[in-house]
């Protein structure tokens, strides 16, 4: 039996709200994380409406009731790829759609592990130390493929759709934000009270999504360079590419190999 | 490993709000059970109005999104004793406050098995078929200890809260409700869905070893090629090359995707 987690492994998380439009459902998400023991809210919103509304002191939603402190601390960023940077694990929530799903997505419960044995890593051997993100999508559109592809792993709560005769599913399953983020994180403290795993120790520095989107940046102008993107445009486009890199690197030292790599091809090509 | 509760073992639980007051958490549950496939809600409230303002046609809660089925067929009681008066297993959901417990509350996951047994018995051998009610307490006062004491198993989410120098814990604990719901519901899925096949995976073919080491070479023949290799030689060698190469390409398509970027690199250097 794992003990559950502590106070420091439970600071390693993030949740992190792409493009939230309703204060209400923000301040909803504050609150299930405080009720569960989290406290890193990140907003990603261009326009700073709704965010500055679910913070407001004198006018703290009712939904964040309880709440505040996680509320007062949380922090706007202007586009995913800054709110995520210092992230080692990227983990984004998704309902199966009717969109076509190329990439793996787990269940919850399946996910939960990697994501628990992450924020217990204590770092001791590393460089990096692990931050965990867990992105939700806004209200509206849930997490675009774009965005998908910042994340490492897809996960998805497991829900019940009643049947068409056509065996499709009747409605398009999607969850409120805030019970969204209440069942995430109760599922991961859930793990601490019951039920035992064993602890892989990561020797090597993980790499940070930072890390990662300079990988990308580097993929996509060797494409570039050396006329792949002309002869197949398809596969050179930014969120393909991005996805692409995902698998590259797990850890910084990969990471570097990577760079050097295609920085050797762009030196031939200039 | 059991299989997910069926439609007839959902449809034998009854969710009890008693004493809601506001519509948007009557209809925020009605869309938790909704998600988890359940559709029995009965709200006990001597003043119809919240209830009515909840199940209004022309003014369901968006809170209800995607449950007007549930909602329209939930029923409003007088008395709790009457809600659940065909119910066998009555589960009372509480947050520990501060006052004195008296009986012994079980942490959520140490109760759901007991409920989803409850849900599962098939009642041919009973006279009375089985009927599990979950129950819920008004958003600002929970449960009182009369409505506890209908229960036959009292269970809690379990929480953090800061504690104070004192070991009391700062704060009266306490869930949305409509997070309380999605989560115990959550809970009790969660366990039939780890074995399920419920969600699609992969719609594409997953590169195999001998597409892997194809890469490998190729990758290899591109370090030589571009001069990599002659620059850092520690990170061309082979087995060096195929633990990069590992990482990519987890599906078919992926894998040939690099390849024909590596072949694209090559055609440049020849």
């Amino acid at each position: 039996m794992n003990p559950m987690l502590s106070a420091v492994e439970r600071a390693r998380l993030t949740v992190v709200l792409v493009g939230a439009r309703n204060p209400q459902n923000i301040g909803a998400a504050a609150r299930a994380m405080q009720d569960f023991g989290f406290s890193d809210l990140r907003v990603v919103n261009e326009f700073g409406a709704p965010f500055e509304a679910a913070q407001l002191d004198d006018n703290t939603p009712k939904s964040a009731v309880g709440a505040a402190g996680v509320m007062q601390a949380a922090r706007r960023f202007d586009s995913l790829a800054e709110a995520i940077a210092d992230c080692t694990l990227l983990a984004g929530t998704t309902a199966i759609g009717g969109r076509e799903m190329q990439r793996q997505i787990l269940p919850l419960q399946q996910v939960s592990p990697t994501i628990v044995d992450a924020l217990r890593n204590d770092g001791s051997e590393q460089t990096t130390p692990p931050r965990v993100a867990l992105l939700f999508g806004s209200e509206k559109t849930g997490l675009t493929n774009e965005q998908l592809s910042h994340c490492s792993v897809l996960t998805t709560i497991p829900m019940f759709a009643p049947l068409l005769p056509t065996g499709e599913p009747a409605r398009h399953l999607s969850m409120n934000l805030g019970q969204s983020v209440a069942v995430c994180l109760y599922e991961l403290v859930r793990e601490g009270f019951e039920g035992s795993r064993e602890i892989p120790v990561l020797h090597q520095a993980v790499a940070t999504a930072e890390d990662r989107e300079r990988l990308t940046r580097m993929l996509i102008e060797t494409m570039e360079g050396t006329g792949y993107a002309r002869r197949f445009p398809a596969n050179a486009r930014e969120h393909v590419v991005r996805q692409l890199a995902q698998s590259l690197g797990s850890t910084r030292d990969e990471a570097s190999t990577w760079m050097g790599f295609f920085r050797q091809i762009l030196r031939r090509e200039s």
